[in-house]
């Protein structure tokens, strides 16, 4: 397997040789904000979104990189260009970038933290097939963690609910993607995508209250505005994922991602809709690729 | 720094050799389940029950560590032996097990897992002033995750909330050990630790609906039973807390812990009061040896 | 009383001779699907959509009636014609469709269903005073089913709540129509109709997250937006009726009912206000037919 | 099949030809009454409980049966009597009392109720197998009503969410029964049985808060307090369940039901346990008669 | 009317005299803690108890009055012997406390808080009937306050809520005492008064989560104690009320009041029973007279 | 200091004679209904809607302050002219109403309720410094009341929640303004004042389901349409506020008031931003007068 290069602590070294002491609050109780933006024909994607949304998640957390944003974008366009080389056979990039807390007693005096930026090849092979299948939704009994708790928009590592949601999608359909709820029963998010659903040509999507604010998810509502399909967000409940004409995942590997049938129900008509396609063929204009052409052609790798 | 040994994935070596991946679940999304034990003249302490628990835990989250209970907790004490010469200067020792899920897309079929079992001093400068001034609480705005997002029974390392809980009590109290509450506003627990009150000579404690099942909360459970004390489990709120006649903490490596000031109000009249000193006796005779006195002499340590 | 030609499982009986089996869950665990369409001139309104709905709730419940939407929907029209017989002394009909799950020890497992397509007189004589007094309102303590019990956007027979709610109303009020509210104490909607305000010229209601999605309520956005007035959908407390210009219910039979007393308190000046007195126009206009006028002249019926 | 004698209305008629009206609030509004009692070798157990049940029922819904209690406990008996044909080949009977509103437009002025009891063959062959394997559960995303909708010790046929319950139960397991939660997390109840796990030599069950009061519940309370089991009502939650020694179901037909499996994982060793043996046995010996070996020469019936 | 003589901050005045600064936030923003207590034959009850919750109350809220609570007690008795004079037409008096806060634009910062300790005759009238007659409950739509939001364990005069639902249990039934519910429908406790249940020969109450603490409810737990009655904290819902045997309340000027019905249903046989009867003799007897006697005698004044 | 003239129970007086009646149950429970304007050089400002406003508040608690709004409003506008000499040296007054249910024991028949319109000195001190410093926002524990408790869209003086918040915003900054989150974490708003984010340009502001409508919030709503900048109304979470790029409060007496600090995090630069400043200028415009100019200049007063 190719070594890439990556960022850690001020330093530049293959990625095999980062490793996370278990000393390490990031480690010992999760204390991690990270972030991934991705690569279309290697180049970056909003990583100015990325870079803001990875300081807000700090901010909140109050946790200090002891990097600017402009530095951490930096870095993170410079991973890019230190791993030219693997281009060519990864076909496209994501960049991660995580800080932890660093070891320590308490949040409050722990540190100094460890900051990562690292690029991996985009997996095309989990997604390739699902362009024409659709993926298939499973709403979990898990919950999403409620605002008061943690709240869904800071991007943490600590994550023990979605891996319990995933293991309970595929109780019920062994392709299961887990979409949770809040606590009032509201759709939220699955883990790592969120979720959109299209009924009478309208595109609906649950708020920001208790989901990650997803840049793919932003790209999604600019699209939809220059296609001119109408956007709402909106609290929606499985009754509205069952009925819906269509429904499709926004993350930043996939772009978007068909669903077809969610809690063994047939999404529509069981097939990818024609909304999804637009979104599609918009977002490959927009990005000078074919984005689904690209996964397919990437599908082994 | 002493050099401790380690068990990591079969093997057996130097602490600081052991390193998390970062594409382990257990980094990447919290994943992983841990249990700690304390010795006590450097003899371990209700080690069955510690490995009883994180078996239940790894179980509750379907996470096979490839070894069985008998063979978890005979490393356990192997941990302790190996590390035999450490322990004059230690005092005693905290004995760790942590399962990681292992690398993978899905936790459904990721792995293998990470296994560690390691030895470190009990970290008794951290606690030994507080046995006479009493440990600050302060009840933060931060909340439980409810049992339907992330069940508290579960001893786990996604802990963000108890992070943002930890840098809250500091703003109330620079000395602030954070106290949490559920959904409704009843008390749950401390970021590791459980919480007792005593009004009127009888010990309260919450129920476990949203608190792990601390090892020590049950020694203070039969202690009480021991010493006649009568204990009760019940729905507890800051009320109950602010106006109890004791308070303190059960934790592994202080055992039980006075709290003499919560939310910047006295409890009692801000001293360590009767029943804890009690239990610390109770606890001392029943481990031989002085519990408190072993934190005063190895404070500096 | 005249004798209504229905559906049932396939053959055309008097209504008369449709029975309900005990041992269908339909019965036993209120396992029924309906909805009910109504005419106006003998002519059904709105019945695509009525269908639409209808197969919503099946496809929610996963309960198969063994008749397409195509066929359902044409067995209602046939309805209307067999029954023809009956509209002048009737006025005009309502057209029930109903299906229960069929006998069986699991829902997962039982059929076959039982399918009832059927026509009634329109209960005139339930409403007509009302457009001129206005209906009462009370808020009861009975609460709707949270979507993650049962989602009140599922038409179904499993209504016990909404019994006690119609007692409690009249506990209040003798001539009590019934309005719930959802477990955040937000105002849902009644027993078979949903709930408008009117406040500063602005129609408001609750949107779908906690109620049935009306078809009535549907024409009422119709109408609104036809005449100009405008309609919002928020979240909205009992505070919002008390203090409401107007307040009118909407449901199949009676189109829009104005609301003049809520909780013991007059809605606006105790009258039926402009703005329902605009959409009942108008919906006459819509259906050709003086809506008003038939209740007052069938009001004996 | 075997045509037994039923009580409807004041008269005595097969139970072939007891139908229900349509038009009847039991049927369109689920606004039904109902208790079922079990017979061992013939005589009625508890019968005096079940009918106290039902008339807590009917008074909370304010539904008059036109019966006294003791009208009532006479009927039943006599149904007993009048299908004494049907014992031989039944082995034993369930004994069903229901009641309707009636038709009407609403429940505060509807009427005359309907009014059946009726008896029939235990369903020997649904369990005879799982005294042995022990039945698997699943805990469902559908939760319990909550008390302030419909509080659940209201024995009632507006059961739609069990339905639900049943058919998501069936996705993760085929052989699965439903167990429900609360809106807080705890488990409830099943579609018709209550739950009871073992942990430590101590018996755990839901308080009844959010449950039927089981008449076998009771008897379980009864037993195991001659048994000199402890047992204790309290929250449980999943955890609980997961990490039981042993986990039962009570039901007027089984009387008590071992579970084995619960969402996938085993309940302690996976198979019956000592404790759920001891009640049965105790059962039986109360009852003068082998509950087990019935159910197993009963099996093919 | 009498002329009773009443402390206020640090002076003895006719109560008359005692006026309220509309600018103190005891008026403003319901910034008070009180207490009341009353006599029997002239003698204060269980008064320390009284001055305890109150001083649990001040902590609470962070309010000095200023007085130990060792001096708030003399005055409270200084207050019965200062108006002794009246006792002979008062039959008994209550004891009042109140503190307010004092002006000041944040309570941080407030004061001199105002003090107050009076007397007034027990409102005889208010409760004499009742004992006899019982007192109609009327369960509340709305709510108590949720211990986050202010825990009613504390004593204050914040109480728009009560204020509702005194005028909502009127709506119901003109004599109707409310009774309210905590967030999750469990009953908590009246407008000043605490709830009462006997089920099978059990006294059943709730604890002590979401309702003040009552000390005549603390004397029904001693007197049930004495005469070996068992009774149970727990939570309990409306079910529980309806088919309860007895219900009564208990409250310091009628020690406890049986209640008859509750929503116009009948509790038990709707007559006061014997349970609250065995109470009040044996209250009568711990006070040396006899308590029902007196309010009939006083009736009238 | 100067002696202003009320308005009380029908007499004009000074306001120091205004005194409230200890039993009168606007003190003993609360039980009042208030609202507070401003003048602008001397006229009120949107009267009108405060006396709605007013009159909601009323017909929700069912008060009836023996006044038509008209002559409410009357005697509004006389207080200021009544308490014109005091002008020049107050610069501009606060106008209150507040009306108390009057004595009684229950609310349901208490009265006759005391009605008092009073005049005072706008507290320029209290808001002068903070224009240019910005107000620091400390969000807070102790959460709104429920609307089925109590909702926040009456304004009453039944407020300890409000007091407990204060306390605890000193608490972790001594210079901390309380912010209310509701029961789902959702921010509310302050005691006294409404909340508004700023992020990417535009204005965000909780909904009305859980606040008091504020008059002068409903201003920043005119004069962000006045100027074109977009508001939108929407759940908001802490995440929000400590991300967003401004933030400031409303109130009757600042009008709009910056906010730079929140929970220890600056907000934006930490500096109050532009879209304040705007509005201040287009208030200051609408009202003839610059505001923030005579806050400074009345700094001492």
């Amino acid at each position: 397997m190719a070594e890439y290069t990556a960022y850690f602590n001020g330093e530049w070294m293959p990625f095999s040789q980062v490793k996370i002491d278990p000393m390490d609050r990031g480690f010992l109780v999760g204390d991690v904000i990270f972030d991934v933006a991705r690569t279309f024909n290697g180049k970056s994607f909003r990583m100015g979104q990325h870079i803001d949304r990875l300081y807000r998640s700090l901010k909140y957390v109050r946790l200090d990189p002891g990097l600017s944003p402009r530095e951490m974008h930096d870095i993170s366009e410079e991973v890019i260009t230190r791993n030219q080389e693997h281009l060519g056979e990864a076909g496209d990039f994501t960049i991660t970038q995580f800080i932890t807390r660093g070891p320590g007693q308490w949040s409050r005096s722990a540190g100094p933290p460890a900051v990562c930026v690292k690029a991996a090849p985009v997996a095309f092979g989990r997604y390739a097939s699902l362009f024409k299948d659709g993926a298939h939704g499973v709403i979990t009994r898990t919950r999403s963690y409620p605002v008061d708790a943690l709240d869904p928009k800071v991007k943490h590592y600590s994550r023990m609910n979605f891996n319990l949601a995933d293991m309970e999608a595929a109780d019920v359909d062994p392709e299961g993607w887990p979409i949770l709820t809040d606590t009032y029963g509201n759709l939220t998010e699955g883990t790592g995508y969120n979720v959109f659903l299209v009924t009478d040509g309208v595109i609906r999507t649950p708020g920001d209250r208790n989901i990650l604010q997803g840049i793919s998810r932003g790209m999604v509502f600019d699209l939809a505005n220059q296609l001119e399909i109408p956007l709402v967000e909106e609290d929606l409940q499985p009754y509205d994922m069952y009925t819906a004409d269509e429904a499709f995942f926004s993350s930043t590997s996939p772009c978007v991602l068909p669903v077809t049938v969610v809690d063994k129900r047939e999404v529509g008509d069981g097939r990818p809709g024609p909304i999804v396609q637009q979104l599609l063929a918009a977002w490959s204009e927009s990005v000078g690729m074919d984005i689904v052409d690209q996964f397919e052609r990437f599908e082994r790798s």
